[in-house]
């Protein structure tokens, strides 16, 4: 008997999800968006730098995908001596220190940033960073976040993409655009999220919630 | 002869325009960006009210379609009293005062700027325009402009579409975004260029002189 309502549910189950899976594909498959502000990735070592010997990053707020923002800001400063204060720094420390920032604020800065995945700094722009006990220089680290799609293999099944394939996906306001060239990254770590900037997201009138729609 | 000349002159231009727009029908229209930072128009009244009793702006820059870009500057304050300074005038004087901002100026500012065509400002944000001799508050006229391809009518015939159609349009570059309800304007007085704002313009990484691709 509770085998049978195994069974069954299971059936049920994978009907509703074909049934999704075909609504899905004829209108696109929904994404909620995450708009991402400028923000710094640091190191353990560069953390201390910044704020002192044995010094630990504290949260803030939870965000997904096991990151938080932390109570910790810095200020940036790029290669015209340009500033742009209180920009957040997101835990936990990674292997690599990265500044992630808009178009707007390179420009601001003078700072050449390349549009990069994150963590593929190679050759991006120099930046300086200055914290209550300390500066850092990076000789490179600062980008401009290539959009993207992270997704859980569910999803992505279901949507019937895969890893690092390029999609584009529309905001279908009253503003109106599309994004092509999105990348597709699969986890098992990932929530469904978009991943885009201020720039795009005021670009597009769209903020953290709002979903958009994959169109291939 | 020289009737001959003229017939044939007129046969051969009629053919390359033909050709052409037969290679734009196939390829979208291209036509060349021009980005608009944040920038003020004002009635003479309200000229002198802030600069002065008789003031005449004057010209820093010829801009396209008989209008330039002025020496006088103001700060612009929103609802929740934060500042935008060094807001550009452009002149000549207009029949209405207008602010046009960026969706990134109405988050800073916390101003509830709608997405507008020009001049219809009809329940749009408040903003107070601060100059060095006065200051005006606008019940109304703080907009974020509605994105637009102004034409010459010649341009609309070979790009196939007219006054108020709307388009959608890609810059296909490295970040790829398509623009949709871009709405085309054809008036004689009018040189071909889609006017955005600095946000459409960083989102997509393209700039003023920059070309970008009707596609319907």
């Amino acid at each position: 008997m509770n085998n049978n309502v195994a069974v069954i549910t299971r059936m049920v189950i994978e009907a509703m999800e074909k049934q999704e899976a075909s609504k899905n594909s004829e209108n696109g498959y929904m994404v909620p968006i995450g708009v991402s502000g400028r923000h710094v990735h640091l190191t353990q070592e560069h953390v201390e730098e910044l704020f002192g010997k044995g010094y630990q990053l504290t949260q803030k707020k939870e965000l997904m995908g096991g990151q938080f923002a932390s109570n910790e800001v810095v200020t940036i400063v790029g290669l015209k001596l340009r500033a742009i204060e209180n920009v957040r720094i997101l835990g936990p420390v990674r292997k690599g220190s990265q500044v992630e920032i808009s178009k707007t604020d390179a420009i601001k800065l003078g700072v050449p940033a390349p549009i990069r995945e994150s963590g593929d700094i190679k050759g991006s722009a120099p930046i300086s960073i200055v914290g209550p006990k300390g500066v850092i220089y990076l000789k490179e680290g600062c980008i401009i976040a290539k959009r993207h799609i992270h997704m859980p293999p569910k999803d992505a099944s279901l949507a019937g993409v895969v890893d690092g394939q390029e999609v584009s996906v529309i905001a279908d306001n009253e503003r109106g655009t599309t994004f092509n060239h999105v990348q597709i990254r699969v986890d098992d770590s990932f929530t469904l999220e978009m991943h885009i900037d201020t720039d795009e997201g005021n670009a597009a009138n769209i903020r953290t919630g709002d979903t958009v729609r994959i169109i291939k």
